[in-house]
């Protein structure tokens, strides 16, 4: 595995357009959308609990955010799950809010006990929640870990036997054994809401097209970091970032992700 | 019927400022919302059971849209529809992700059935769906069709007795009888979550200004168009082509209209 | 209180960096949770009943807005509420629409009968039907008021004990007692969906970082003003001028503040 190989699967995911169903949050989700097409991917977003099953069967990848969960959310996110995991559809969780309050934390460990989730993306006040480590989340955001979130990302996917990826200045995608470090990115992109999730919405792209979830996160994370980089230097502000994000992210190439690339095997 | 007289609706919106009730998806109804108000009209939206009634009760149009769609919502749908039929007041249905899940074609045609429904738009995909046709969707897109839209279009049209719109590179309007095809537009608006949602703003809010739907309806697709041919000249991707053609709808003139609408009469 | 003492509050929000948990419309939520993380704050949306408790204890402020309102929803703002009263959390209410239909003026009435809301932020029509004045709304928007707003803005603010803000061209904002004329802002504000919503979530981070309610609110919508103006200078329509508006609210200093406010106290 080298940044040659992480870079082709932008060229995957353009080739096998694969349809990502999300079950997600109402406050980013357009911008989900927007980032699905973007990649190059197509999004679909439904909730109800009587379709889901039926949606997640077209498609490459399930994203499953409860950035805005609510209990009938949670029970068509299990049911679409269920069929995803019957169907070896990979679904990404991002377990928006974990460590804020007892509905956030107790759902994503539901989530993780009774579906087979294949990557499970948080900050690192969410991860050190969910992997039992002292973690504090004010809201949406991390708030402070104590110990070295690579030990308890590791500890966690090797627990649960599956890939997990820690967002951050420097990001960390493991599955226990393999860990990658990606330090691609901007500061402009904690500065906006949204890019956590979209990191998400790629991931779940990136999925689809590689089965390697090691690799297709690690991947995903770069390629949007690089894109970061680049809408960074246009902008005024946290609102044209996101334009210049977006349409970045439409304009990328697999060589500019293999040349500006920077990830750290472990 | 004229470029001339179809460019006038767009002033007749202006001068009327119709109020545009929309109970819409979650995704991209900010977008239907801007794009209500840069187009001259003004958007309400509210799902809530018992106000519907009487929100839809001060519109002049009423926009069904189920892109994200549940039990709750179409039960809503239902209810602010019998009111608008009631007071005469024109429905534009989007039958967003009809032919994708049985859910979302089976309420489809109950709202077609129970409704009077003036102008129903969607895609390819959607309305051969709904035509009886052979039609594909994944997931809300069109993923092709058996036969020539305009055929199907009009055969539904005609047992329906209602407008039915094709949207699609050429856009197709007809009641069964006349029929329109509008040339106007970019591919940039297939590059981007929600022109299709938009173009059904756009939609209701010109059949809040002109009883003759299918006037209405092509003027609204060629404005949308126009207004997207101006905002590809100066955009760097998908999310800065959003923003200039929301722009460029606020800044459309009826005599831009009028010199660049491509409007063939079949 | 001067000029100078209402522009160091910008410096309070982003010293302290308030959590300000939102339970709002879906509509202009995005514009919200972008506003506040502008302004210097941290938004969370969050609206499940059995969470919103608990998530409100780490807020400093609760911004309610009822833009796309339905019976859950209204459980979980007087959940919240009532939270927030007993840890004397400042609570917003924006009670967009109230007016149109009697479920919007029922439930405005409601929460401020119920809770004890710090400040009430509406346009003219919604402040006139709460203040029992003749005012009309279509749909979320005034449509004229009789009387002088400031009047029936004063006498409402008095007899709940609250502060009450008049959003429009001239901005109000009293506490029955004293009364601050806000001149700032732009015509633009007024073309596009979310500026009254953003004003609410503004109005929240500032009252996190003040107590003095009449102050903290005059100071926001003075802000939010000041950098309408600068966003109108560089803005091509709606659209940017909302991409504009939310960079130069990241970008706004104390000191810009300070020498472009312009506020009179009656």
């Amino acid at each position: 595995m080298d940044a040659r190989s992480l870079s082709g699967i932008l060229t995957e995911v353009r080739e096998k357009r694969p349809l990502v169903h999300h079950i997600t949050n109402y406050v980013t989700v357009n911008d989900c959308a927007n980032v699905t097409l973007c990649i190059g991917a197509a999004p679909v977003m439904a909730h109800a609990h009587d379709e889901v099953a039926e949606m997640v069967a077209m498609a490459g990848a399930l994203v499953l955010n409860i950035g805005t969960l609510d209990h009938r959310q949670v029970e068509s996110m299990l049911a679409a799950g269920h069929r995803a995991n019957e169907l070896n559809i990979p679904i990404i969780l991002d377990p928006v809010g974990a460590g804020a309050t007892r509905l956030r934390t107790e759902t994503a460990k539901t989530l993780l006990h009774k579906l087979h989730v294949s990557v499970l993306k948080g900050n690192a006040g969410e991860i050190a929640t969910l992997a039992g480590a002292e973690g504090k989340v004010r809201g949406v955001d991390s708030a402070g870990v104590s110990g070295d979130p690579a030990e308890f990302a590791r500890g966690l996917a090797e627990k649960l036997g599956l890939v997990v990826a820690v967002s951050g200045a420097t990001d960390i995608v493991t599955d226990g054994k393999r860990l990658i470090y990606v330090d691609n990115g901007h500061e402009m992109m904690g500065k906006l809401s949204g890019t956590g999730c979209m990191a998400s919405s790629i991931s779940g792209a990136f999925a689809a097209a590689s089965k390697d979830y090691v690799t297709s996160t690690a991947a995903a994370l770069a390629s949007f970091g690089v894109a970061g980089e680049k809408a960074a230097k246009r902008c005024e502000g946290p609102a044209s970032f996101k334009i210049a994000l977006l349409d970045e992210i439409y304009r990328l190439t697999a060589d500019e992700v293999a040349h500006n690339i920077k990830v750290r095997f472990a």
